[in-house]
């Protein structure tokens, strides 16, 4: 379970990593608190941000059933996937919201294979 | 525990089904990213996917805790209740946010059950 | 092991608190959902509702890794100074948006030493 651990948690430090670029891009496009529009860039960073937070809540219950019910491997395997497709919409949202498709696909479709494989192993388990 | 966690991936594979639902309303109301506002029933769509996230941070470590000191059975009957409470927020928050009252609670107050019920668990179990 | 699910489940109770002084701005300060701004006061509430909302996702695997991996009495102390630092913060921000960043640090920082401990602590194990 280790190896499962640890990608959660590395998902949860790229996570704080996209949460420090989004306070930078506060200071260097003036868009300060509470507000969360204001500049077309700061925007990018925010919602990358706020997209991450949406997909982690489904992620992290996806690594420890999926491990629990099918494979400890096969989750941190799937988590790993995830964690580059995270940092490829990062990348590719910034430079242009249009593109953010590949990266998108790439860390929704391990969490849906996740939290899809761990639901059949909890209902075999019955 | 097995339906404790059905109960709990059955919740997030809804609402990873309201997040497809405000990914089709972008493209039905021509709302494109990172804006999340410009047409009145994407905003909607967009706010039942957010609300679900907020009660879904703490309706997971409830579901688990409640099971662990309280139990598994009154947990997973706790997490049905809001799944339906949660479809019904879906439907009437769209048609009309005005109504969206009985839905609401009936998903925020079994999470609030869960939560107490763990914690005066826990307490006791000191 | 007691005291870190009390502690989360105190952490998950402020949340919801936090949430409820979001509703009541709502009535207050005359913002209908699914608006979420159009006062500024109304903003300041829910961005403190929100940015809890993006910690408390990383705090509770945090807390629960770190006492796995590390200790479990440290653990809730960390998690102590989280729930000190969450109040703090929305004192201070309601009053001042400029002036939240002691409460803001004093939140974020137990945050990052539960995830890097847990993160030491889970590489240690292989």
């Amino acid at each position: 379970m280790e190896f499962v651990a640890i990608v959660a948690l590395l998902a949860l430090l790229q996570y704080i990593w996209f949460a420090v670029l989004v306070g930078q891009a506060r200071g260097k496009y003036g868009v300060n608190g509470p507000a969360v529009t204001g500049h077309p860039v700061f925007e990018r960073y925010f919602r990358v941000q706020m997209n991450t937070l949406e997909l982690l809540i489904a992620l992290l219950p996806g690594l420890w059933l999926f491990a629990h019910y099918v494979s400890p491997t096969w989750s941190a395997v799937l988590g790993a996937v995830y964690l580059v497709g995270r940092f490829l919409y990062l990348r590719s949202y910034v430079s242009d919201p249009a593109r953010r498709g590949a990266g998108f696909g790439l860390s929704m479709l391990p969490i849906l294979a996740l939290l899809l494989g761990a639901l059949a192993g909890a209902v075999r388990n019955l």
